[in-house]
């Protein structure tokens, strides 16, 4: 089933009562139109929305660190424990040290949460998948948040990754991020090889939120 | 009333089901003992919490940016939503760059959210005054979780970070933190001119945390 | 004497031997109309530049620790054995976290090393005061690079800087910085109190280094 | 030939006048003992040891960015203009984003400086070595100052990143770094497939560095 992981950031349209009013059109889009739709809010909206909805609710970053005297991050066992099945890990907002990307995936692992490490070219792709997390989401920094869709602008980086991940760690899935907005830039992504993609502003920030979802997953021409 | 402020950092005992619990025993001490108790718990515990109890709840680090592209970051807003009331900003586990620091003190002003700023000595501390947030924690990192009370270690970081604080920004409290365990090291950073203690370590750790809560706030022997 | 400080960042026209031959240009400028000029190239750059000119040479960026363990850590030590003088600290190229400007600064200060904390606003100007550098180098981040001078679009951010440091300490001196390029923007800089300027790319991509030095230093219209 | 990597640090007896005189006994002991000695001293230190030797000098630490507004930064055009031929990157003193260790190795390829990337285990080898360096250094942090040798420790993280490393870029050498002070834990390295070692604090802090050189690369019993 396609994966389509929208991610929250800080906006206004997703943070608080308004992250779960748009879980909840996730959930629907999800059961409606048979995609498999993830929502990733932001650590204090986690709660809230994991106990609202029945698909799977993922946090924005994790921290390689465990219990302890580790102030101010965010640990696994919180996220668990608030309800989330996944994270991201070093989105371009908040990236990581390769360190720290492997001690976040190894925490998560523990605490059977699911990791989607995000890079930004195919080199780091390459060292990502060697971590084995579950996915990689490939992001050129370039076109995040552009409107332009990496599957049209970079193929090359999609395929590249693709076929990259394959040699070193096959059974990592690799997620289409950067861009992506409309039913046709889904559809190439996957065409390149991808089993989903990674989307935020262009669904966030549209008027109709669940009509730009019911769009992307229908391939209708909005 | 004497403010003592509990950091739950990311210890097992303080983390989900277990935060819940230990927010509960601190507001029957707050209301037991006439004392203003604040919890400080991990970002995705923080709904549950304030939910479950009605003194004040804090967040124990929060990010200087608003709504928009910041994945993985906390913001004031996401907070506020979860029923925060304030935040730890640059604890000595989590530290911050100046302008984020002073980033993170408006961006709580405009939420309404309070502001305590760690800080490690004197220096630090005028700095950190001169920013003008509602509190100052002055912890010596060499102090924390050591056991070893800072206003017996070093009374005079104390007596000197008051006295900068008051020719700075008088209207800034001071607190004390690092190594605060017993009543009487509680006392004691009342007497050097603190509003009240950070703790952590001592209370959380302990084998009877509400004992330990109990013997701070009287200041029996324990 | 007026204080006119080159900030060379990593530009092609300022690093290895056009850094050398930048700073001879400076010497010149320096001794011929009775300026107080400052070079500041990279750490790689210091030891042959400083052999060579007899103007002061200070280090882009300084970390605060000391003799140790502290592997790809520029020391004060390192910078004073390779013949500098003084160094910025806090560059918004290279901001630092508050304990580390605190450590920095004392590290300068032990070496025998001068010290300009760079801010973004008067709030930050008024902590990075607190902590005693030599001077407060205040760049509005908007402004760096724009070639629109600080003190013509936020004239207020100068004049406040300068009046915050007087009220916490008063022997720290003011520079200005952000978009400074012309002889006006010095005479404006000096008549709203600060005690010189922080410069960059408006003197070190002029297609001619020296007559762009030569105008901001006599005024003369370009 | 066999290749033994000295890390300067930030230790007294490698810093200024002192890391000069001690590249000049690794120099003598390149030659007398047919061995490959690279010295890697502090920035500032690099372009006085660069005249004076002719071995390699490598710089500890290099920033993935190029010409431009990046103060405080390390350009490899800085360092290759300073005479150095080549950097660490991510030093566990020194540790980078992924993204970033990405774009040092891809500024030092093409200013011409070769690469040693640090890691921390086999998971971060694979990753590091998928980011194809000229060198991977495995350096277990637990073990780092602690003068008891990986090669002894944890034979099986040298053995494990040696096989790592063959399986997704075998032209990776791999060095074998931590607690490496004696002859026969140069000679165990060897064994275990690593083409050299990365030392420190054992041969800097040595009473007598030529001499710890010596034992170290005959093999004598100290």
């Amino acid at each position: 089933m396609t994966l389509i992981v929208l991610n929250f950031k800080t906006y206004l349209e997703s943070t608080g009562l308004q992250a779960l009013r748009l879980a909840e059109i996730c959930e629907d889009i999800s059961r409606d139109y048979s995609v498999q739709m993830v929502v990733v809010p932001q650590a204090a909206d986690i709660q809230a929305i994991s106990k609202a909805v029945k698909i799977p609710v993922y946090a924005q970053h994790v921290d390689g660190v465990g219990y302890g005297g580790f102030t101010g991050h965010v640990t696994a066992a919180s996220l668990k424990a608030a309800g989330a099945t996944g994270s991201l890990i070093n989105h371009s907002e908040r990236r990581l040290k390769l360190a720290e990307i492997e001690a976040s995936i190894s925490a998560c692992r523990q605490a059977g949460l699911k990791t989607i490490v995000c890079t930004n070219n195919v080199a780091t792709t390459r060292a990502a998948a060697a971590l084995q997390p579950d996915y990689v989401a490939v992001e050129p920094p370039e076109l995040i948040g552009s409107g332009i869709p990496v599957s049209k602008a970079s193929p090359e980086v999609i395929v590249n990754s693709v076929e990259a991940v394959k040699g070193i760690a096959p059974q990592v899935g690799v997620l289409c991020g950067a861009g992506i907005t409309h039913g046709e830039d889904l559809r190439s992504a996957l065409e390149l090889g991808s089993v989903g993609v990674l989307l935020a502003s262009g669904i966030i920030k549209a008027k109709d939120q669940r009509k730009a979802l019911e769009v992307l997953v229908t391939g209708d021409i909005q």
